[in-house]
């Protein structure tokens, strides 16, 4: 293993992430509050020793898959446990292991959170909160790689382990080109959200806070209720927004160069939609006694399929006071999740439309054995590797899923509220339903059960494999490397 | 599509269950009961039906795998609809649907029952009850096919589609000679069972309705509280052999021919001995402040755990009322099953053998791509083709489930009760928590929610492509005929 390689990446992340720490001191400036010491003193410090770690030459450029899932698996636990330290040490968090599952919460793009009071935080850790989000949202790695060209040749590893979606794409042949161009469209769209929310009447840090959250899909409030006391102005920009974020950002590129016709051909996008629409109809149908106007039901159930299929976690409604319907609806949208592609989380459409024409090819080929039908997808016929593959990541979510939720159990809190904690974490979700429904938090769970839920955001976030080689005992064995 | 081979072989089935009808009907006449006419009247009719339909040749004996499936899922529905008529029309089963789903759940093996007072029935039902189970527990298609030697050659395509696990051995060269083989282990275990619970001081009828139930991994009980006041040595022999019957027949077949070796070097039944115990200590200890001695701790935690895991549902402790971590190791068991070969459901152990090491292939292979391993399962190489079939169960399966728990949710019961009622049926178990918990019953369901979990138990028992194939409309396709 190139570990040489390795700490140097590593280094070029701390720097980044130092950085943004000093940023957020700035904001702690403006509000005049006395937490500037812990962001700006942690951000030196991880400034210097990330300088240090950078200037210091690797040893060899080789650099293959496993380096690359290695790299990105250890580069966001580092990532988190640095961000916790200023939450930690201002004393907004007090137990370091809750600090550490709220900022993997925010990297991760999921938004549970464990802190009871949210607005007894600082402007700037909630900006930080926020912020994370933004940054986790289209993966850290990529823009660092992206920003540092020495690394050029390699990125494909990391951009692979980082990158959500059963297969990459790149725009443009050069990765660095691909990156500039996707956080370009990032950054654009979210400046529109957050003017968007200022003309509805927010102030500048709600607008920016709330925007960056919604960019990453991500789902921290901040305020205890998420979005449930906005103005339906603010609910409806969030529920636009969600869903802009929740698609392929390919589209938006395809837009931008004018290739309109390929853009809305696209059977991601159609399926995304149109489960969406028919998501909230059915919820709207089923909620309609709760609201009684048509208008209100549509609101809250369209906000609410946008805020769970594209894993942002926003509510705008307890959404567990709803008919246990419209709960489950809710829950297959867990699962579901938005596009490949985009900030979202959860299985992906693309990979459930493929395993779905997958099934009834499987199907047909029980009734007529020499009959061979070819998945399509996007126009193009999917290869039996990225098939196969996409099955046997079904399976190995399932592994996790099921794992996950017998170590939780030992803190004996209810079936629903577990299958639901690991729902909203291992699909980067947010709230789940019961004790970890939108109006209470995850600090229910005992530590060792915070520690399995930040393994899942991490997973989830990461698509399952490169946390499993990173904790899978022969990825390290002599054995192995022999081979 | 050769139909009158289809309408040839519903017949047969037809035949054999009219006269397993007439048989009931004796047990009525034994304990004076008023229901003998109608058990008696329905054998009659359907024994008519069935020799017309018998009698009259059949055209061709083209017959693919297609027919196979269609045949398969098909003569079980019949046998499910034929079987309620005399629970509906003695009005001990009033609703019919409720007679085909209570029928249904016997055939299946599930044992999940929508009777609020089982005491109530008459002994000629709960006779017909247990029956079911164990006729279903084999597979009655194998059974009609081997006896019906002029079916012989196509029954292969029969036997794959009905048998549980991911390929089917046959034992012997003829298919005949292998279900013979198959039956009279099954025959001599429930006989030795019956007279082990005869000598436990239980009475004949108890003795043979239970064996039935256990022999099939049923779990139909004849008092409301299933096993919890039976003396512990009734507990301990159902224990033993609820295990037994959850051991693949193939292993005794070995130990008959006295192939001691192959038969205790089998990895799936290392692998089934082993989840047992380590389950079962885990609920002991537990669960070992509820119960204070050890001996009761062990008995019903093995108890609990040998009845979920081989799929037969009986409980000896309201098991509802154990911790959750001790409820999620059964959830989970749930989901693993027997052996494949046995006459227990769910995933089957198998198959999640042969999963985990292609999940730890697959895993290696993200690290070296070049390297190939293979799956080997009972000490010979696994080839891809039935591990990808796996992946696609896995996957069969999940869409099932999510599908189900969504129709169910109508009903508007708590999601731990849907999600154990559709674990519970999909999976053969029986009970399942909170509502359809093992002191409850499953007519909280509306019939709507009632026929999708009918739906639920004979995919789970016929490994859900039969089923699938028979309600997809490509099956019947014109344009699908014509490839």
């Amino acid at each position: 293993m190139n570990k040489s390689f390795i700490r140097y990446i590593f280094s070029i992340v701390i720097t980044v992430e130092s950085l943004f720490l000093i940023l957020v001191s700035g904001v702690s400036l403006i509000y005049h509050e006395p937490v500037f010491f812990e962001y700006f003193i942690t951000g030196v410090i991880f400034l210097i020793l990330g300088i240090i770690g950078y200037r210091k030459k690797f040893d060899s450029y080789v650099f293959f898959a496993k380096e690359g899932f290695i790299t990105v698996a250890g580069a966001w636990i580092l990532m988190s446990v640095i961000g916790a330290i200023p939450l930690f040490i201002t004393g907004e968090i007090p137990n370091f292991i809750d600090a550490v599952f709220e900022v993997v919460s925010g990297f991760t793009t999921t938004g549970s959170t464990i802190v009871d009071d949210v607005t007894a935080l600082t402007h700037a850790s909630l900006f930080w909160r926020s912020f994370t989000h933004w940054i986790g949202g289209m993966g850290v790695l990529v823009f660092v790689l992206a920003i540092f060209p020495s690394a050029g040749g390699r990125a494909i590893h990391v951009m692979r382990a980082e990158s959500p979606g059963p297969s990459v794409g790149k725009l443009v042949p050069k990765i660095k080109d691909t990156a500039i161009i996707l956080y370009s469209i990032y950054a654009g769209l979210t400046l529109i959200e957050i003017i968007c929310m200022k003309l509805c009447g927010m102030p500048w840090f709600d607008s920016i806070t709330l925007s960056f959250a919604t960019a990453g899909t991500g789902g921290f409030g901040i305020l205890n209720e998420s979005f449930i006391s906005y103005s339906s102005s603010v609910q409806i920009v969030a529920t636009i927004f969600m869903i802009l974020f929740g698609i392929n950002f390919n589209i938006y590129y395809l837009i931008l160069i004018g290739k309109l016709k390929d853009a809305f051909k696209s059977t991601e996008l159609k399926c995304y939609l149109g489960i969406i629409v028919i998501a909230s109809l059915g919820i709207a149908i089923n909620t309609f006694n709760m609201f009684g106007s048509i208008f209100e039901a549509l609101k809250h159930s369209f906000f609410q399929v946008a805020s769970i299929m594209t894993t942002t976690g926003f509510a705008s409604y307890d959404f567990d006071l709803w008919p246990m319907y419209s709960k489950t609806i809710l829950i297959l949208l867990m699962f579901i999740g938005a596009c490949a592609g985009s900030t979202g989380g959860g299985i992906k459409v693309s990979r459930i439309v493929i395993i779905c024409q997958d099934l009834a090819n499987t199907l047909r080929q029980y009734i007529h054995p020499r009959q061979v039908k070819v998945v399509r997808f996007e126009g193009k016929p999917v290869d039996k590797e990225t098939v196969n593959s996409i099955r046997a990541y079904i399976a190995f979510y399932m592994v996790i899923y099921f794992v996950s939720l017998l170590l939780i159990s030992v803190d004996n809190l209810d079936f629903t509220t577990n299958f639901a904690a690991v729902a909203a974490t291992i699909n980067n979700i947010g709230p789940g339903l019961n004790l970890v429904g939108p109006s209470c938090n995850f600090n229910c769970f005992d530590y060792f059960s915070k520690i399995v839920l930040i393994f899942d955001m991490l997973a989830g976030r990461l698509e399952l494999i490169p946390l499993l080689i990173l904790f899978a005992p022969f990825t390290y064995s002599k054995k192995e490397k022999k081979v």
